[in-house]
């Protein structure tokens, strides 16, 4: 049962001295949490905050760089993170856990903050529950399919980007039988796809979370285009698959445009839209732009409250806990809820609201 | 207790013909709500839907819209309301409620939604708890400060275009001693100006909620570059006073300067911090630019679950409710809850997270 | 030699009725023209503008919308045409020119304003030069490659669009040899491709005026990582090519990856740079996101210019040219200057300002 | 007569020492025009690049900073100046200039770059006229008044930025009888204010170089508004000023809206719309958003062409000349083209153009 965190109250006030770092891909707000966490432990506590640089690669080798409100200083709006990132964990290695637990000890340190997506957070479940390292998780993904918390920092500023992408696309409405069709990330939900698909009011949205007939995406689209002169926009989550039996990429006809699947399922989708309806159809790729650069401003308010609540929740002695936003308050969850998950997107959100609109 | 509406479920298949009206002042999103009511309305239920004229106005002198699938294509991200609005309500006649109630009856109307602010709510409630007439409210407010909602359409728009220009103005943070007035919207709530403040990095934050002192602004201003070359934004909501006794603006020294207030607040605030500090300090006024122009993506998607649940919510004959978001969640509360009242910024999220921020 | 057109001058007071259709792609600005045609005519000229729709279409079957200052209000911001646009020309029918003709007289029309690239403005030429048809032209595309303009409305905006998805992705700078490989538009010429790589801050762009050495875009890739954790981003124009015996695609080994062309030049790029230099490569194709949605306000701006210029050159009688900006003025010159041409990018920009920052 | 500056050709490799300061109000592109001096200097010509601090202040005091390619790295987006900026000159203290000469000579500087506006560059001008000290300078102003060039770097930007507020300005177009005043820069010169107002669609623009009559302006939105329902926006420059006699702030009832030009020009024309017209007037004042926050891609690529330029302008000893953009070219004109000048927009574009639109 989740903790409502309050961001009030007595400040607890014996100081600490704890490590943090990114783990995973980029995502919009990660220095604007480590900046929020990193004034809150100085001004308020009196903490250390030392950084790990290169997410685990830094705690095992002790590349660390000293956190305070000034080197944070103007990193709010940037994107990335001054840490950087790295991909591996402690359990690559044989020692790796041993290396993490001397790491703490020898650098004198309370226990360590990770800020990071799925893989980072269940390395920092399995570290604590089966080691008994003081962990500690701030939940960390544009896709925002983990579980425990209501929505993740960075999502908002992917879906506004791939928005945008579709509002320029929109222009073309007043030409004959265009389709676009934009791949946007996702590789397990569907969340930025059905978002953006709302908000840019897409035609069709493909989600990992339904299988696609492209024989009924062709059909809605030629239906709705023998209605008047449209383009149509098609948003593909870059995990969506073709339902089995719909779509035989050994068939060498489909083959050959299949091949454009190294171009991402956008690709795919694409050309065998533009084959079977004869409609000239684009993709577009939006790739890394979704998850680089300055972060909106619901993001960055939801990752300075996720960086306060992460020190006060150390204070608390939190450890195997993590960060969540639960409706309007701030609470910590055990890692164990989202450890090894992924969140599928809202099926009423794409069914009910989503399914009259892409029509 | 609020009832949680599902966006699924069984369609309520009885054909309804309801009147629509926007009250109050634009507010990005306006457009993405009747959009969706239209568009669930007329897919899914098969009903007739009228648009009034620029609010109450339209609804006493029958001047009317029919709105539909077609004719609201490409309003999504348009900004403002199709609608019209005006100022005024049926209570500024004698025979105003009569004549809304006649309206109704005559144009075969089931009902009206109102989208409107706290104002047009308590029209609203009245009709519908002194009159019986079947209202159905969907609240509006950039200003986030409608009590029964978690949050409001437009106000995430808002919050981005002020954390936008706050942006900007930090680039003059390599110069000396600057000091930046942004005055943002908020008469009654310091919504705007929290959530812009923490997003944009401010030093100081003055709300309506809290009267200010200018002296204590002064000193902290001080105090922060006395301890090195910085520049220094102070966000101002509109509605923000000083404390009693902190500024007396007939004393002619202030009122030289306080009849900068014709400029508004923030003008006032500008002024003062100039002369009492000696820092340069100049104003920024956003004004009318945080409530025009497209909607965010965010806004966007929360004002298309609003108009799809209210007319789910007409279907399920919920009159004298209004929709509101609820966590994730889109529900119905009494109109009474949000009727004459203005909800406070939250003072957990204002003292707890933000003041360890500005400074 | 180009002839300065004043823009003020004592008007030119007989009233015309002249034809404006839009041809070839998408550009923003193409409503500002329009509108900007449309305003002076009717305020100051007292003329008659009939749109023809879809470009020569319209013409060939007599398919025409009335213009006026009113129906126009509001589409300066918008991209897209009002007046839509499809492939083909009077040329493609034995009896094209005569229908042209012919629409003209019955329609009592004076001439055709043309608004369109390369393609439509060789048509006009051929129009006015071998049939005698009075047409003026005006140039547009996002590419800026039509000779005798400095520049061309819509490439200012797409220029910007790609530099925004650029600077989106520098965040991942503090990633390890990370490259990301933007594919923008330019399909004969690279001048969004160059200046998107100088105002984005890319380490290579690929140009059509230049074939490419994929070899030597590897080494240079290599060597700048090799001194640093950096990420690079390459910029490729679609119209790029392999230099000659640089990248045999019959090649199995690169045909595996070959493929991906499918998926455009970018892609082929990407996949090459990953293969050889082991580096995590990402591509992103922003395809039809540069040419739709809101012109620049620079677009704007000469959009207007380019459609109060031609108004007056109409009057002026400058059959078989076409409006162009020259420094600062805005000048008519032959269409027999654009026909058939390509301008390729300024060389002199390309080598001895960018190769200093591409590296 | 300009002397048109080849970005290639042989190098000119001699080897110089120089510094470089930006003097005046923060510019978007400043750190571009600083970044690519440095890049070209270090990796064409092998220079040394010596960065004074806080214009001419670093000079006085010898405040240094080393600029290199690597130092510079990340800067191109960003607003502000890495140098500082402060008032005042050499020209301020007796020994003033002799103090530029010996920082020069101690340091072995071979000369100074100046990036400046209208003051910094007359203070240049007399430095090399005068005093014999080698100056270069680079003509920098939001406002684009500089004479001697075609376009300034940072005015693309102001004038984008003014725009996009007006855009969502528009919004409330469907609204009554609703007056938007919009104060943009520009003290001496109505460049910003006739750019914004053609790409934004305003109603009427007030620029110093014409000065208004308040009841011509309150007729036209009148007569305008009585043709239909309407909002207008009203852009005004900064330093516009009443025509004489048409606006009598002596007069207590205008004195008493009067105080309101405590919040400038914009809101004496807002008060005095409002009070005239009985339409709903409001207030917004850029102020320093317009000239802060990341360049245009247009600006960027003008700045880095003025930066390059810069450099190689110092190899051919063009000391006591600026760099300047004429027609697509970067040229060389003599300092005292600029020095104690003020160019005035472009009354052909503003009357032949803009009236249209005005109106």
């Amino acid at each position: 049962m989740p903790c409502v965190r309050s961001t009030t109250g007595v400040p607890r006030l014996i100081t600490v001295r704890v490590g943090v770092l990114t783990g995973g891909g980029d995502c919009p707000g990660l220095n604007a949490v480590i900046r929020a966490l990193v004034r809150k432990a100085e001004r308020v506590y009196g903490d250390e905050i030392v950084g790990f640089l290169d997410a685990w690669d830094g705690v095992l080798n002790r590349r660390t760089v000293a956190l305070n409100v000034e080197s944070m200083r103007g990193t709010l709006p940037r994107g990335g993170t001054v840490l950087g990132t790295r991909r591996g964990s402690p359990f690559d290695y044989d020692d790796g856990v041993e290396q993490v637990r001397s790491t703490l000890a020898d650098m004198g340190l309370d226990g360590l903050v990770v800020i990071g997506g799925n893989g980072s957070l269940s390395v920092a479940h399995l570290l604590h529950s089966e080691h008994d390292i003081p962990v500690l998780g701030v939940p960390k993904t544009i896709d925002n399919d983990i579980v425990g918390t209501d929505l993740t920092f960075g999502f908002n500023t992917a879906v506004q980007i791939a928005t945008d992408a579709i509002d320029r696309l929109h222009t073309t409405a007043e030409s004959h039988d265009r389709v676009l069709v934009v791949e946007v990330m996702g590789r397990h939900s569907g969340w930025i796809a059905t978002h953006a698909g709302i908000a840019g009011g897409a035609t069709v949205v493909l989600i990992p979370e339904r299988p696609f007939d492209i024989d009924a995406v062709c059909q809605r689209l030629v239906r709705r285009h023998s209605r008047g002169r449209y383009a149509s926009i098609v948003v593909v989550a870059e995990g969506a698959v073709p339902a089995e039996g719909t779509l035989d990429i050994s068939d060498p006809e489909i083959d050959r445009y299949g091949h454009a699947r190294l171009g991402g399922v956008g690709h795919l989708v694409a050309a065998e839209i533009g084959r079977r309806t004869g409609f000239e159809t684009r993709p577009v790729l939006l790739g890394h732009v979704q998850r680089g650069g300055t972060p909106t401003a619901f993001d960055r308010v939801l990752s300075t409250r996720f960086g306060v609540s992460a020190i006060d929740a150390v204070h608390d002695g939190a450890w195997g806990q993590m960060v969540a936003l639960s409706g309007a308050d701030i609470v910590t969850v055990p890692l164990a809820t989202a450890a090894g998950q992924s969140r599928p997107v809202d099926m009423d959100l794409f069914h009910g609201v989503a399914e009259i609109f892409f029509a």
